[in-house]
């Protein structure tokens, strides 16, 4: 999974339209998430464990872990749009494999289908362990949906 | 939909369990979310607005939606099992219909179908402003399993 | 559930340009599944139990309870179309909550929200026994998409 | 995606459980799918298009497509099973990401995590060309629960 593809980066414009979008989620800042890769069809967000992103056993909530999923497949589709574009999640559907558990979260949305009006992305969700050890906790399929950007 | 059996009250033991239960998940405190209903097969959850759940535009992250759902649905399945039994989250799906706006949004997990291993619940996200009005803005299905709750 | 919305007509021209295009479809003919209600926003297609359309079990297929769901579901946007406009299903998800037996399926498609673009129904199957006793068997969420008609 | 494992064999008595089964679905044979590979975890079945398939523009109908990759995935669950238990579908997701043309279809179910209870598969589905030419036209994923197969 480590191919070279994974770490291709996106242009600069497009790297720095999606912090700036990112920047303005209030959620993924009060959660503590944060962008670390973002390549043409392809963006990582991490998220570190810490008590306010719990449930009930003290593993990782899964509405912060789909929280994170969705996010990353939103910005992994707007790498590929043109500047007027922006995108909105339709809908998405997330199964939880294993308890999301370990330092951190790391999700990675994929485009699997760009069309003019709809993006299909693929969202996987890893546990990462501080000694890098790494588990697929959950897996999931959005669809997302092309609109104009609101005039600034 | 304001019939009867909605305000239906699940019994002081499991309104117990279920509270305890939430108070424990330290996402849920951290978004500011409560819960503002517990039936037999039913729970509802209300999640106020402010910038801390916020997406890049201002209104209410897909992410925080899909979390207090799928909380509500998660609680409405536990009302029904016994004591010795706890819940996780299999997979769910969800819509998001129309911009989650408004004073405060609020999610309603309904059991369709309580089964020995798995329950299937229906998520309904509204959101309510200050005067009242209520829209749907995102709407979703669930399947939970039980678990033998661990040992203290 | 037996209200009186559930069978309202919708207009002659509606219910016929349904008609027509559900005579197109190979698939539903060759299942032996035919339209038994044509309302604004909710379309019925009962499914006859055959050995034609079993699973290994001699129960009704998930493929063929979901192929007369979601044909129910697409013709319930149609519904709502000008007569310039087709549908295409986006995705859909379904729970099969109890094995499908009885005389016939009876899938429901209702129109959930209707936008320019997109169109969310709701989707449930019923097994219906040769005495009328009705159980829900399965029951989903569909994502479809307006476009042209194709010129003829 | 043309690797070894790909091709790897499920053990003869694997195969011949899945074939036998496979062959006491009658939908299957109505639609005139057969099954081209069984691996461990890995299952692929052909779908001839014919008009006995189609929607209402002469494409293979999403019923159809859905329904050999809800086999396709049911079966790649019950390669890893022992000869005591069966499968059944809890719930897929399925989106259509272009119409489902060509000579024929191949469904690829992919277990991605098998459990004790529940496993989950990956499923596509390729529209493939007389020459060969393949296209991803469906991509789902898919939840399974292990029964005890009932006593011949």
């Amino acid at each position: 999974m480590e191919d070279r593809t994974r770490r291709e980066q996106a242009s600069p414009a497009v790297r720095e339209r999606v912090r700036s979008s990112f920047e303005l989620q209030g959620l993924m800042s009060h959660l503590g998430a944060r962008i670390t890769h973002i390549g043409p069809g392809r963006v990582h967000i991490v998220l570190p464990a810490c008590p306010e992103v719990t449930q009930q056993h003290g593993y990782i909530h899964a509405g912060a872990t789909s929280a994170v999923a969705d996010t990353a497949g939103g910005y992994a589709a707007l790498t590929l749009f043109d500047e007027e574009s922006d995108v909105l999640t339709v809908e998405y559907k997330i199964n939880l494999l294993a308890p999301a558990a370990g330092d951190h979260l790391e999700a990675i949305g994929t485009v699997l289908r760009s069309g003019r009006t709809l993006t299909v992305c693929q969202l996987e969700v890893y546990g990462v362990r501080a000694d890098g050890a790494r588990k697929l906790v959950a897996n999931g399929q959005q669809t997302l949906i092309r609109v104009n950007r609101p005039a600034a």
